[in-house]
């Protein structure tokens, strides 16, 4: 099936745009977990566990897992194993390397480890992107807008003689090179107009991965809004810290999913 | 020791700018290795062997570790542990992601594997970058312009009133945050006019990091001349696979040792 069938089957199964991030990081995590021997993947599932019916996919950042050595390639692996088959899962990395390397990358993501899809950096262009494209039932986001405050830096330059921001150049892009359908683009909630802009750009087949709500401050309303498609559908709203760590006692698990239902409604009432 | 420090101690003591990628590929390796339980590490082990009095650095590619899950993280850790502390690695990641993620990054390649160097990727802009700059005495490689053909897409675009092209910015920014003295820069072999120019805008301090010469077809001669700053130095040149797969006999190593000390004893004509 492909990842935006099996994607907005879920959204309509849930009713929701949520995706929660399983980035399980040692530091932030119930202290009481880090005692147990399997404290990381105990947290994971019961986060799994509490929110199954609130989410349209779930994403893992590999950084967390990565940085983890052996046991966050055995905790990646039960995780992708624990999440039940019909909820997409979005294997975050951000890679991008020449085409040879990028095949790697792309091996790794979705034969390994069988993550439905995946994030891009489009720093190298198609060429680093093609071997991920291969991939035709999954889903490759591609960094268009990132949601940290330096994303400026780079992707708001303006570029030629319509002096057209970067990141718009690269939404043209993402829609060119949507020949499989199965592109999709990162676009931060911080900056609700050029998500706007992006979607405009992109038309209503790509599918939109917006973090930035929570920790990083924005705006919802406006991210819904401009986020979904004409159907009101094909956005992924990411929450990530705000969901995981909203309390760390032993009753944790209670209080992420009350965080994550209080977030899915929210994100429905400007849907 | 400061990364630049080392680097050039290995430049003068080889007498070698020379950077070989550890790329083992399960798909090109000599196939009695592949019978080996331990034959990926054999292979690795050889071609440390046989290049330690040529090279300059060692550059890893974590693509082709990852890809093997489990099994990558062994190897990668075996092999940086065999290289000898003299000679800086480069584990070359080309990573990039939001502040609270990057930090993550930074400690798998710098904590948990013990890289000298590392590669990231500039899409994401200063912030995506710091917590790796936060490792004084490390180097971090920030991509400028890569070797593959389809860099092209996205960094030679033409920005602003002056019609700068993308790479050159980022250069620029590179120099600027280059407060603690440990950027380094990536600039691929197949655009040696770019190259030209990067090291003019980045000035002496800056390791260059370059590759594509080899398989990839990048101008040599040029790419020293242009890559070394004033004093012959601070230029990587980087080879991965016409080295490590110059042969698939049983006798791979020797064949590997001749391409090596090939490409170094070119490399030094042009310095």
């Amino acid at each position: 099936m492909r990842f935006t069938d099996k994607l907005n089957k879920m959204i309509e199964k849930n009713n929701s745009l949520l995706c929660v991030g399983l980035d399980v990081d040692t530091k932030k995590i119930p202290p009481h977990l880090l005692k147990k021997e399997d404290g990381l993947f105990t947290f994971n599932k019961k986060i799994i566990d509490v929110t199954t019916d609130l989410v349209c996919c779930y994403k893992i950042n590999m950084a967390f897992y990565e940085s983890l050595g052996q046991k966050g390639v055995e905790l990646l692996t039960k995780t992708m194993e624990y999440i039940p088959r019909e909820i997409p899962v979005i294997l975050d990395g951000k890679r991008g390397d020449i085409g040879n390397t990028a095949e790697h990358y792309a091996y790794e993501v979705f034969d390994l480890y069988k993550a439905d899809a995946t994030t891009v950096n489009p720093y190298m262009g198609l060429d680093s992107i093609k071997p991920f494209l291969n991939y035709r039932d999954k889903c490759i986001f591609i960094l268009c807008r990132t949601s940290n405050p330096s994303a400026v830096d780079f992707q708001n330059l303006l570029v030629g003689e319509k002096k057209t921001p970067l990141y718009e150049i690269v939404a043209g892009k993402i829609r060119e090179w949507n020949e499989k359908k199965n592109c999709g683009a990162v676009a931060g909630a911080t900056y609700p107009e050029d998500l706007k802009k992006i979607r405009f750009i992109i038309g209503d087949d790509v599918p939109l991965l917006i973090p930035g709500v929570g920790k990083q401050g924005g705006n919802l309303e406006k991210s819904v809004k401009y986020g979904v498609n004409s159907e009101g559908k094909n956005a992924i709203i990411n929450s990530s810290r705000s969901i995981l760590y909203a309390n760390n006692s032993e009753e944790f698990a209670f209080f992420s999913r009350k965080a994550a239902e209080a977030l899915k409604d929210e994100i429905n009432k400007y849907r």
